[in-house]
């Protein structure tokens, strides 16, 4: 069977996601569409989508609408959570309600997530529409969910390492595994490896997010294209804060739960001595190995998909180039 | 055929949709939504779905779920708009951005959205769901862009009657219609005879939507439900505004423009003077001239629909009476 790399369906969903033809009146609605959809990034979801149909057929194009609707979706989320966090750039670039304003913000992100539900239901196969809708029907519910979970978690300094691991399942791990149900029912997976797909896209989901929460703190700026400690600097409760409110202890504990209260200091010395602390208490390796365990039991769970070996070398080598390892 | 009237239609899905089993953690996310869909109202759409649907099958439970995800629908759009429109009550109760906050309508108004989605899918039969969602999927963006008009509106003041026209027919029309029609598919009719529905449902929003401009200007305070003179005192480009801005001429209009402008008024005052400038154009009796035109063509349409004519007067009952009217 002729299988594509990801960077090959990567170029090709790109374009198809550049050219795709939802522009009308009035334009105050959809401009803020396409300059969201316009904004690039990495184009996982569809890709991933691609490389699991393309497990099972060739003709990766059938299902570019599909495709472009899972991204469509996610373009949705970040446009809606960036009005939440009124966060002002996304991709170095202002995000909707700045460059328009809130209620253009929320406008149109409705319509986006309608169009990403026509995408969806564009020439998709009589014999899957139920599958595919009931999948990223229930995804969409629970990525509302882990955000809810997430803003709730601002208010809170008691959230547990599972609690934590919980909304980031919801918040990013299920969309990216439905990317890979869905790709795989449409590709017609038995119901047996859709699933072990939609596992691993669960696992590799929060591999991918402990990653970049250990990036924040630990990444090389050059590279890692955001600010280092911006987590820290916001309070956010990643897994490197909760571990090390649940580690430090007696004086340790207080520094913490003082700069968590802090309202007037250097950013810089913030950084630097939540930094220190996570050191101390051993934060850096605990979140390490939780990245090793995800993801070796994510590719456990691929090696247990039931195609020929060689199949599986596109989808594997996409992951490890996505969370910076070898094969 | 055994045929329903609206009333015992309404008595049976107000009590489904009351029973709705989508209540689960996190509850800050539902609990909004519970509380939107409990509101009440009229549920006009998914009775308008029922009485479609039963002109061609007896068995109305079997759509239960699309007539409820119709309504769901138009509750999240009350929703997002109210948060939109900075309204602080629906129903004599508190928005869900006054009760909760910003942030809490915004995502529990998506999850309502993906909600309403889900209830369409269910149970849909096969040989309906591509046609059934589209209908949905395509209603469902006009009415983000009637909402986005109807925004730009209000920063305009050379809005033509037409172009209102269009605005609420994208606003309002087109979900009466698409549940009637919706209806018709689901319950097998031929597509002229959906179509037709269709239709008609789009003059009888119309008719509905000017009947209420009307009626905030004109109405019985006691039977109304919502202060006389509201879109006044806002200055809402309704029809009556819109035909007054264009008849108006000379003092009339110079006087009118100053109401517009006016920011230390008093309320009274200038819904009295205005309703003195409508009645001296001519305004109300315009109105009333659209009202029955839409009305009249809406009927002939009905008429049309190639069912027995006694099946289709609980339907005709129900409009007329919406509309306060006799048969």
């Amino acid at each position: 069977m002729k299988q594509q790399t990801g960077e090959q369906l990567l170029q090709q969903i790109h374009e198809y996601i550049g050219n795709l033809s939802y522009m009308r009146e009035p334009m105050g609605l959809y401009d803020p569409i396409e300059y969201v959809l316009g904004l690039g990034g990495k184009r996982l979801r569809p890709v991933l989508m691609l490389l699991a149909y393309n497990l099972y057929k060739e003709d990766v194009t059938r299902i570019f609408s599909q495709a472009a609707g899972i991204e469509t979706y996610h373009n949705f989320t970040l446009l809606h959570d960036d009005l939440m966090d009124k966060a002002d750039m996304r991709r170095n670039k202002p995000t909707v309600h700045k460059k328009w304003d809130e209620n253009t913000a929320i406008l149109s992100g409705d319509a986006m997530l309608i169009l990403a539900y026509q995408f969806m239901m564009k020439k998709c196969p009589l014999e899957c529409v139920e599958r595919v809708m009931e999948v990223f029907g229930r995804t969409a519910l629970e990525v509302c969910e882990g955000q809810q979970w997430d803003m709730e978690f601002e208010h809170r300094l008691d959230v547990t390492v599972d609690e934590y691991i919980e909304m980031i399942r919801l918040k990013t791990s299920v969309l990216l595994a439905a990317a890979l149900k869905i790709g795989a029912i449409l590709g017609g997976a038995p119901e047996k490896d859709a699933q072990l797909l939609y596992d691993f896209g669960i696992k590799m989901g929060l591999a991918f997010q402990l990653q970049d929460d250990y990036l924040d703190v630990y990444g090389d700026p050059a590279v890692f294209g955001k600010k280092i400690g911006g987590d820290i600097l916001c309070n956010k409760k990643t897994f490197m804060l909760i571990t090390a409110l649940s580690l430090a202890e007696g004086e340790d504990k207080e520094t913490l739960l003082n700069w968590l209260r802090a309202t007037d200091y250097v950013a810089e010395e913030k950084i630097q001595s939540v930094t220190a602390l996570y050191n101390k208490v051993g934060v850096p390796e605990l979140c390490q190995a939780r990245i090793d365990a995800y993801y070796k039991e994510g590719l456990e769970l691929l090696d247990k998909v039931n195609v020929e070996s060689s199949l599986k070398e596109e989808l594997k080598k996409f992951v490890c180039h996505l969370m910076d390892r070898k094969l």
